[in-house]
């Protein structure tokens, strides 16, 4: 089989809210033939929504939505070893699906776009697939990024603060690595992909928590507080809503609030 | 003197590339009456150019462009405690000059905006200032965050790469505390305000950089490789850069490359 190339743009369309789309993303969409969207499964239906609501009002011309199923990964509690052997087997199957599509589904002279919620560098596993897919030499990408607003600074523009302390580091960590992550100086840590409320092993009087669930949409919830004082309600807040919605979404600030903090923690939130 | 409020919005505005705004901060523009453009002096006239634009392209009616410039900061080397004094010194300054931005060069129906480069969240005093002013209560800021594309993400985009390797987390840190994050634990290292040239300080063979400077704007600088290979080009390009245009933008992914990672490391840089 000959190498083809396929123009493919990842375009980050942001983490949940329509109007944090760039007018660069804008103009991708517009740029593109065919559309390329995996699908989570009916409880996720709405991070499909805002893909398709971008594809209706952004897209330029002809185009064709093309919608597969997302090949079905392994969920239950694992060690790091076992973790990573079933990420690599779900990528392996989620880029064959990547290639079949741009082989049958696009011609080496269409623009292929998949749009990306929140940022594409962000714990997204598309362009490291597409690299793949590239490495392998049957079909070449052509790739071109589009930045998006990120869940995380989704997180700080609803309760109106910075990330980091001044002069001081920000983590980014999924849940399944807080514990490695807390602890080692002392910067603020993000919190993303939590399956388990891992804030409520958190420990300490002086740790705050800004957490935020759906944001950017309707259902949008926000708590900041303690986390002594707010986990309870935390945690009854996400029983509610996984109970309403099927699936919940949430990402989370832990802050240790010392002497020099206490003008960004209080008044705004 | 009475607490009056002032309704105040804070527009990220992406950090080099003019389509990199949102449609809702280009929306939040079109709403502001009064613009406070806060001027880093003739060298870094780029930065407030991107403002000036922004403005012209994207205000709605009338509407006011207060330009100050900002109160100096001392520069020199200093230690962690001196720089923390040096930096409150500095914020409180700009408390000050904000503060009277507020009562005297907008009323309370009025709406203001500080356009501020890439996103509120990431080391930027704006919204720490604003707070510190709403706490002394003599005018109390009624903010609202509108998200922008970070120069980390634009770094990103820019390499087509993510920037967590599978499952790992993510530091972010001023270059001053890149020696605190560095070899706490697997996660990639993202690194800013880096006045001295860190990344030479960085060793070991396998560890990549992927370096931008002038990021989104016709100045873009890119290089990726290992650090042990690369570092040498991006002084020179640092050396002749700031010689063309008397200061430097610039910003790093620092990668340990081990077994998992070969995929994205090489193939689309
Ligand atoms: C697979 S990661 C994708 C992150 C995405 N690329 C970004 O830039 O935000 C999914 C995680 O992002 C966070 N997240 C994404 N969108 C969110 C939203 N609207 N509200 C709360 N958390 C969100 C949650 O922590 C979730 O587990
Ligand atoms: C005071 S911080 C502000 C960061 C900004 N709020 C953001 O979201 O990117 C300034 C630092 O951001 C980085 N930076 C901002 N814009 C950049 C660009 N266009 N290219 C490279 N680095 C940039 C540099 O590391 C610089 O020292």
């Amino acid at each position: 089989m000959s190498t083809e190339q396929r123009r493919i743009l990842v375009i980050g369309i942001g983490a949940g809210d329509p109007d944090h789309v760039t007018l660069g993303a804008v103009k991708a969409i517009g740029r593109a033939d065919v559309f390329f969207i995996v699908g989570k499964g009916p409880d996720k239906a709405s991070l499909t929504d805002l893909r398709h609501r971008m594809i209706e009002e952004h897209a330029q011309g002809p185009y064709r939505v093309v919608e597969v199923e997302d090949p079905s990964r392994e969920r239950r509690a694992m060690d790091r070893g076992e973790y990573a052997v079933a990420v690599q087997d779900w990528r392996g199957r989620r880029g064959e699906l990547f290639e079949r599509l741009m082989r049958e589904e696009m011609t080496e002279g269409e623009t292929g776009a998949f749009l990306v919620w929140g940022d594409p560098s962000l714990y997204d596993s598309t362009l490291g697939i597409l690299a793949d897919i590239g490495a392998r030499d049957s079909i070449r990408p052509q790739v071109e990024v589009f930045p998006g607003i990120t869940s995380v600074s989704t997180l700080a523009a609803r309760h109106c603060i910075p990330l980091n302390q001044v002069g001081r580091p920000v983590h980014i960590t999924p849940a399944r690595r807080l514990s490695d992550v807390a602890q080692n100086d002392d910067g603020d840590i993000v919190v993303m992909l939590d399956a388990h409320e891992s804030f409520t092993q958190v420990e300490g009087d002086d740790v705050w928590i800004y957490w935020g669930a759906y944001l950017g949409t309707p259902d949008e919830l926000l708590v900041a507080g303690p986390v002594r004082e707010v986990a309870d309600r935390i945690k009854q807040l996400r029983a509610q809503a996984r109970e309403r919605h099927g699936w919940i979404m949430d990402i989370y600030l832990l802050r240790l609030v010392g002497m020099q903090t206490s003008g960004d923690a209080g008044s705004q939130t």
